[in-house]
């Protein structure tokens, strides 16, 4: 018997912008990851997802992004660590207070868009991030990518690390994510599957460069922002269904 | 043996921008209100803040703003009753998140600016982000202006209630501030010493009409962005140790 | 023959974030109040917006809003007059380089939701931002809430004054919008279409109280977001052309 | 006979926050390089800095910086060469309606920080501003490092390229400026005067390494944040007058 949590970006809504189909991803997965207000969200919106999630019974996680709200968090910028540190303070602190305020509790952290790959990328840079949890919000779980460095970051801090995996993106040799302007960058959704499930109960993924790679595979990301998506993450709990893995969340 | 508190709104800086004498303000100081990010301060300043005010034994309180830094929360904005307790409780949130990491404790919340006026004029909005403190951190004690619909509003919450007096502006008799822009509304330095003395101990102030009124002062608020104001509150400590009153922070 | 112009806010999408059926109105309207960055919309989407009107022959508007991204501007800012005045400027400065840039011209200004409203009832707010188009840019019209105080504001600053109705609300006896909160706020669209007809043809339409009031109309205000209000316009438009008016841009 | 222009970054003040000495700065320089809002300034600033700049005869340029007012523009943003063109139009325009208001011109243009130093060695990034200050303004000089790739993009896209020297940095020999946190990398205020007068009228400066590198001189950035900053500057023009060479703006 297998098991898999399934993570969602979820509270990516602005004011008077609505993005992503909360409501109806929800009820299929098992961990949300909420924007914070820096990249994405504001309080009404905050507050309205984290009672979603409590209300569906899927853990918190604070999606921590990027001061860069015009480009969604998704441009490299260059912080010092200390604003890294802070940063990942700022936001955790506040979107733990939605989840104080609702009765339920902050499971884990996942940074986002830019903020992730880079930290993905850079030691210091995702050691800094695992030291604002470490200070602030020690028993946070770290959601990162597969085989990155983010893990060394988050041992060394004491952090509890969960490995995450992408169903629609491919992998270079080194566990690194192909950039998405090369071919070949994104995998089609009846190839993904079946991929998803070797990760699982295999530990392993077929590279680019078409060599095996080991993978480790506690949460798979799926996506909030399409119809397709929705019926994407039913033929996967599906697919985990017939492979007797079990959909639960991360602990 | 009469006691008094004095609070001071600290960590306004931002990013490049330096505001206020905060280190010279904080060992004359009992408390000291915090700027959480909205009308002023980001999260370096923040924990720079907290950090000086833990050192100097000062009590911390979240300093909540109209989401207006170009405005620095000074312009009135009208928030629905959900944005002003939703607005509330992320910066207390991520101000709560900073005393965490340094391993301290936040003890009040006073509204900012624009929206401490309008609060203290307007009950549901007042009610509104007491609503926001209960759900979120219930133990804080909320420091609004003295006499004001604020206090029955925290009362109505079940939050505990300080009245805070202000030494340098003059009052109505029906105990609001003279606003800015009328004549008499600033007291003068040599006479607001004497004044707040008398509000400590009489719990009487002579309004702007000349009639005495009744006034309760568990805090008095003093600047922290002056030379000369340094001065002042070294004064008005003397002053205060003369009168028999101690200077000790609300609880 | 009876002549009228429809206007639509476009250009509301803001980074990641689409809102409006922009590309679908387009080519059923006369005038574009374009967002200039400051309650919506940022410079890649400006640019985008401006090209898109060029390319469809519709005039374009600076849609000046208030600094406030999260509230969309549609929340009551309190500015001062030197405030209002240049974020007018700004704004009309940053689309107009955008209509430079891709060769064509600014030709009106219409203040943004709650700017918009306030300016409707304030003469000294409305005089401010006139005093802003005219201090840089001269040429433009001013499009403001027909019969309100803005067309003196307008005409004091030496602006040329066009006035603007509302299909879709109601009147009150002296020609203001019934706030949307009172019941009969709204009219349905198929009472909407004669009331815009009588009101282009006779001058005339009928208050919430009963009574027939006076109301001039340059131009009907359409919106752009949702699939009913496409729909809406193209009745309108067959409406106009049986009833001998019209559909041309202001000038 | 020489000639060189003073340039200075002014107009940095947002809302609250004061920076600079502005009014003391603008009698000593030539060109005012004002601060558009993105990374600094706001319209209240802009206007009255242009009104400061037009009274005492100094050129005006856009100093166009990211969106990151947080940073002060000073960190690394990887912005699409479409964001970087349009950022930069945007900010034109802006400032560039503050100086019609003002029935002055604006003059030139020279980004801001990070986005100054990126485009210094990024001939595509350098290009998109060229784009977007060819196609809304094309009449401004472009202030850029001198002998930097934004030179060659200033020619290929068909303004008018002038060089900036800076008298407080080391220069490595590729022309470069030596990086902040390297040792040396700041010229002290008694070697900087003679080293920039040699830069004017010989065309020449050591680098770091020791050896004598080309370099061209058309303005020369001053400072304008530090008292001490205003006698270097006073400085500065009394070598400048006892050799010969005549303070002048840009042409």
């Amino acid at each position: 018997m297998y098991k898999i949590d399934l993570n969602c970006d979820l509270g990516e809504s602005f004011g008077r912008y609505t993005l992503g189909l909360d409501g109806e991803v929800i009820p299929l997965i098992t961990s949300a990851n909420i924007a914070c207000g820096y990249h994405a969200s504001d309080p009404v919106i905050m507050e309205k997802t984290v009672k979603l999630a409590k209300d569906n019974g899927v853990h918190i996680g604070a999606h921590t992004g990027f001061p860069d709200l015009m480009g969604f968090g998704r441009r490299n910028m260059v912080l010092t660590m200390q604003e890294a540190r802070t940063y990942t303070i700022y936001q955790i602190g506040a979107l733990k207070a939605f989840c104080d305020a609702s009765g339920t509790k902050l499971s884990h952290i996942k940074p986002h868009g830019a903020f992730y790959n880079m930290a993905a990328k850079d030691y210091d840079l995702a050691h800094a991030i695992c030291e604002g949890v470490h200070q602030c919000c020690n028993e946070l779980i770290f959601l990162g990518l597969s085989g990155s460095i983010m893990e060394k970051a988050a041992l060394d801090t004491g952090l509890i690390f969960k490995s995450e995996v992408f169903a629609d993106r491919a992998y270079e040799e080194d566990g690194s994510l192909v950039a998405r302007s090369k071919p070949g960058a994104m995998i089609e959704d009846e190839a993904a599957i079946p991929r998803v499930i070797r990760m699982i109960t295999e530990g392993k993924v077929k590279a680019i460069t078409g060599r095996d790679i080991d993978i480790k595979a506690d949460s798979v990301c799926v996506h909030g922002d399409g119809p397709k998506t929705l019926e994407f993450i039913k033929l996967l709990r599906e697919a985990c269904n017939t492979s007797d893995i079990k959909i639960e969340v991360m602990s």
